[in-house]
């Protein structure tokens, strides 16, 4: 996605330790209309692969996924990393590691919300090592749902977390993949 | 706006201690029609106020707080409840209590996003005592901005949180207004 893959060269930031900072547009401000724009493409993508439902981890995927529930007109669930007191006891919970935490965390479902026979599309807006997305996909086999897709806004090609999703046989896309980021540079894959 | 009381009367759900449960289509299932729909009506409402930004708080902010800066055409900020290391050491930050985590929460924003000059408004899920708003409200402040306007999903009139903000000289506006809940009955105000 031209767009996307523009505004990361023109504002996201190298910070050093393989994180690309895009905190002015996804991860701490938020464009809307990029993200519509997202949402679209991820619309376009996935239509064939008749999802129900998108499931998310908060926090930052939430405003992507949302978008492109929009443009499915299917829900969304974002998995909570701490369950609020709204939820019934019995939960779908597992445990990730979190990169930017340096510790594992866990994402956490109700069972009101994701079940046997939902097409889940899980959509992110990182795809790096895959330990959330695989968090993701577990939650939704231990509810009896199947993944039809994964997207993610961005890729590091580098961490090859898309290996690990393709060997489970799942389709995965990213509107902007990069395949280096330095301070002076990041590099796009194809 | 009739659609979103209808959902409530429809799937809410009065759990005791004032808390009411929407998480099949707010606070943890998002209905990205209805956030849209509740897009839409944020901007008809504030369109004369010349918001150049939205603030919101994480998490359960951001699905209506991004669906109104799309149809405004503005980016949103949400306010963090922990310091990702994309952030710099010098930022803004306030303390706030939450009512369902039954503790005081941080609330941070960079003051790369929110800064002098900029008219903000303030969108969020709930208002209940308004702490929450009034600590973006002091966000806001202390970055120089000036607040134009505050709007809510759902507003338990009850808990007089409008109160605190009318007397601050804020324009409120709440897309359903709840006057009382019981297990057996959702009363909306006028």
């Amino acid at each position: 996605m031209e767009l996307l893959k523009q505004r990361i060269l023109n504002e996201g930031q190298y910070i050093g330790n393989g994180i690309l900072k895009v905190d002015g547009f996804i991860n701490h401000q938020v464009d809307p209309v990029l993200m519509n724009e997202a949402g679209k493409e991820f619309a376009r993508i996935f239509k064939d692969h008749q999802a129900t439902k998108i499931l998310t981890a908060e926090i930052s995927g939430i405003a992507p996924a949302v978008s492109a529930g929009l443009h499915l007109q299917i829900p969304v669930v974002f998995a909570r990393k701490h369950k609020p007191i709204t939820m019934p006891d019995q939960v779908l919970l597992t445990l990730s590691p979190s990169h930017t935490k340096g510790r594992m965390v866990e994402l956490i479902v109700s069972p009101e919300y994701l079940g046997k026979g939902e097409r889940v599309l899980i959509i992110d807006d990182f795809l790096a090592t895959g330990k959330t997305i695989e968090g993701l996909i577990q939650l939704a086999q231990i509810a009896g749902s199947t993944v039809v897709g994964v997207g993610t806004l961005i890729e590091k090609t580098f961490e090859e977390g898309r290996r690990h999703l393709e060997e489970m046989g799942l389709v995965v896309h990213s509107l902007a993949r990069i395949k280096s980021m330095t301070e002076d540079e990041i590099v796009f894959y194809k």
